[in-house]
């Protein structure tokens, strides 16, 4: 096994790249140590990039919107010589793990939309100033920026080479988002995507892949102008709030932060969150930041974050999340108000965005969660979400056990497909699910009846019917949960967000372990060797 | 090699289900015969179906809308003591190919979504009446019906055992169904897809899993009672029309139809569509069945629905079809105005149905497709379609040469997400969409204007363009290019129909050719013996 993964990083130690900020600017710039992999064997040529880039740029991507809140702009672009980008690199994605593969793709994924949500939410605009050549995920990270300038200088192409020269799909999202959000004409995106050497200048704005061009005279001017354009004077006085490490103490069985400890049981593929709830909660200042990074609700989303992280690739083998959260239901509502209260505050506000980012992290973690509810436990309002991602809610019937619904349930803190949490289990019922987004109690017989829980068994066979319910679901196989979780989860419409992850992020998993790809005589297998690829030629 | 399929059937020769119709009811009876499978080294036992099955079951759909039209309900039961229907036949699917299984669910699912669009779209309605144990497959038959009516006989259980039995997914769109079409709360489909025995009687309708139940003294009143309230009186007068067998000449390298033939290419794998357009266009008589199934549009689109079925699996190594239309363009616009001036004759709305239908098999058939106007072409109107329909449009640049538009593709012949084909194609301008869609004529210059082709090569360059944009498309991953063309065919909106596609089949996909169920030690190749699985338990 390797060294397990550490998601934890802050700018000072950043080996990939330089976040700047200047007033309500920011720049993003890609610089990529070649020996700065997180593994041994592949070189990060071109600013290609392995998980240890993302790691860096979504840490940057998080920590703009927390510790520079007065930035309105942000310039991704690269200090490498005619390179923007060369995506991520092929000699690490070639000598990966199916499941490591696949578990990086997600991350990326979601980094690239973190980036997405803060064009859209927090008003911290992505630019994309394409200084050299920009292919494969570096164009994809450039489409998930709000808009896209490219230099043309003859050479610097955008391109999205992966089906011609590794067999694989441009798998963060490009094949979506070319046509659905930039949408690109379906056909010109076929040329485009089978076009190694993708296209420059002028014709990738007439293609809608870029929406201006400039020569390399004129290029720096008129990013400067852009941005300057974008940028919101009004929020440039906010003062941000520093985001301390978390630092866990981790031994063999356990990962314990503040709030939350992970524990591990390695035989029996089994995992626990055990949350403990807020022990006090103060008023809020007049500028909710005096709360800093201590505050409970960001403090216990950061770990649950961090630990989500962890499992997915440091404990690939566990099956199964048994989650519960012990504490005062009371504070927790108190806590639940002022985030309603003070939505107003930029620092809520960004506490409400990462929220959640987090619960949309755990509804598409490939493991399953389990809730308990159980004596002195604090599911309620933002913390009863983690309980409605969860596939199943088991409570005790037993007296004074309870569940608190608050109107954060109502779509404060949507999933990826644009409904809440209850509008999705209710999805037969939408005036039931609008009814319980307000503040109620609900005792195991009024959970049940409600539809909140999946099962309320008794005292007595509480622990039985439990650890019945884990090894039942230990048992199975983990590619057909994986499968069957990712359609259950997400009954109802689908968004660009959910159509990356499931049309295309499933093709892609089914590509990145075809023989075609990855056998002995595969593409990506092959790739940088004079020999070529060998295809079975069946189209499935 | 297997001996190719043939699809083409009639009810005379059916051996697995018999079709009863009376007055304004129909039957489809399922008593699969164990014996009657496709290929030999498997029994059909307890009404399990392979594609032999379902070829009879599309073709008893289809005939029902086409020769009896007086059907406003069709009933779908069992005639085998005891099951209504245990779903795809296990063994089958551990002893074939990955390639024959992915058509295999293709086809299942799209002869499910034939049954909606006619519960749907031609008012014949579907009931399923479920007089025994109904599992995996057969209660995704079950889904696909508009009402389910469960006998409650304490052991007539539905279920979806796939995943605790096999470790594949219910790959029929079931697990689409359950939470999106019956909107079967998720925790309840969790608990119930990963119950081997499933649920009976009063639980699985309260769990939404069935519409009613009734003991076995009352069911088959009850079903009749309910058939009865259904029926639609006003119709059953109408005479339906014989679709009569299309038998076309088959060589080694050749499918010729009356109006369609199919070349191929083995040693390029490369296929042509040669379609002639229609020779003559008489009056529509005042009732249309009168032009009975000689009709150009539903001649030519039911062999161009056979040559795809037989593209898909009698001929998987082939990656490209070009499609050529030789024929008279204002004859095509002269039936296409027909079809849109006629189109509250139930002949010929049920010939635009099947249009619609026959251009969504060709969305979702993993080929790539590349249209061809040249001298003489005839794409115009719902003839358009098909060239809508593919990757790329090529256009000869030379006098005489057109294309043509007509309000038909304004949304008469919609994709699987709802869009017209030119919507999808002009997601960024809607605007532009609405108003190509008036008949128009276009020459090469105005349609890639217009954007409606992809390129317009030159007279001179045709031949060397288009050979070697063939060549290039045919050096690519097959693989990739799946889901390559998965992605950018559907822009825009999902549907049930696309999430069935999409986020289930690319998922079902994956899992069928992982070895936790292929191998040698997986779930599916070890059904039915004393060993159990293993899996490894990596979750990605």
């Amino acid at each position: 096994m390797n060294a397990p993964i550490n998601f934890e990083t802050e700018p000072s130690r950043y080996r990939h790249l330089k976040l700047e900020t200047d007033g309500g600017r920011a720049r993003i710039i890609l610089k990529v140590d070649e020996t700065g992999g997180l593994r041994p064997g592949y070189l990060l040529k071109l600013n290609s990039y392995d998980l240890a880039v993302d790691i860096e740029l979504a840490d940057a991507i998080n920590r703009l919107r927390f510790e520079h809140p007065g930035v309105s702009v942000v310039t991704l672009t690269s200090a490498t010589e005619g390179t923007f980008c060369a995506g991520a690199n092929i000699f690490m994605l070639a000598t990966s793990d199916h499941s490591f593969k696949v578990n990086f793709c997600k991350f990326t994924n979601e980094t690239r939309l973190a980036m997405e949500d803060a064009s859209a939410n927090s008003g911290q605009r992505y630019i994309a100033a394409l200084n050299g050549i920009t292919s494969g995920g570096g164009y994809e990270l450039a489409l998930a920026c709000e808009e896209i300038i490219l230099v043309d200088d003859r050479r610097s192409a955008v391109s999205l080479p992966e089906i011609p020269y590794l067999g694989v799909l441009p798998g963060t999202g490009g094949l979506t988002r070319l046509v659905d959000k930039r949408r690109v004409r379906r056909d010109l995106a076929d040329v485009f995507v089978t076009l190694a050497e993708g296209v420059r200048g002028e014709k990738a704005v007439q293609w809608r892949l870029a929406d201006s061009t400039f020569p390399p005279s004129q290029f720096a001017e008129a990013v400067t102008k852009r941005v300057e354009s974008l940028v919101d004077v009004e929020r440039i006085s906010r003062a941000g709030i520093k985001l301390d490490a978390l630092s866990p103490a981790e031994s063999e069985n356990e990962i314990r932060y503040r709030h939350l400890t992970l524990k591990l049981d390695h035989a029996r593929r089994l995992a626990e969150f055990i949350i403990e709830g807020p022990l006090e909660v103060s008023d809020i200042p007049e500028s909710g930041a005096a709360l800093g990074a201590d505050w409970y609700p960001l403090r216990l989303f950061r770990e649950i974050d961090d630990a989500l992280l962890r499992l997915r690739f440091n404990y690939p083998e566990i099956g199964l999340v048994l989650m519960r959260a012990h504490g005062d239901l009371g504070r927790v509502l108190a806590l639940d108000r002022q985030l309603r209260d003070r939505n107003r505050d930029w620092f809520v506000r960004e506490t409400m965005l990462l929220l959640k980012r987090v619960l949309k992290r755990l509804d598409l973690t490939a493991k399953s969660f389990f809730a308990l509810v159980e004596e002195g436990s604090c599911f309620g309002g933002f913390m009863l979400e983690l309980a409605l991602a969860a596939d199943r809610i088991y409570m005790k019937s037993h007296d004074g056990v309870q569940i608190a619904t608050s109107p954060l349930n109502g779509g404060a803190l949507p999933m990826s497909n644009g409904l809440s949490r209850l509008e999705t289990r209710f999805l037969h019922r939408p005036e039931h699910a609008r009814r319980l987004a307000a503040e109620n109690y609900f005792d195991p017989d009024a959970a049940l009846e409600a539809g909140l829980v999946t099962g309320a068994p008794d005292e007595l066979d509480w622990e039985e019917e439990i650890r019945l319910a884990a090894d039942e679901r230990l048992s199975l196989s983990p590619d057909a949960l994986t499968g069957m979780e990712a359609s259950l989860r997400f009954a109802g419409p689908e968004t660009m967000e959910t159509k990356i992850f499931a049309r295309l992020s499933a093709w892609q998993n089914w590509v990145f372990q075809r023989p075609n790809a990855v056998g002995e005589r595969g593409a990506l297998k092959l790739y940088g060797r004079p020999e070529s690829p060998q295809f079975d030629w069946k189209r499935t």
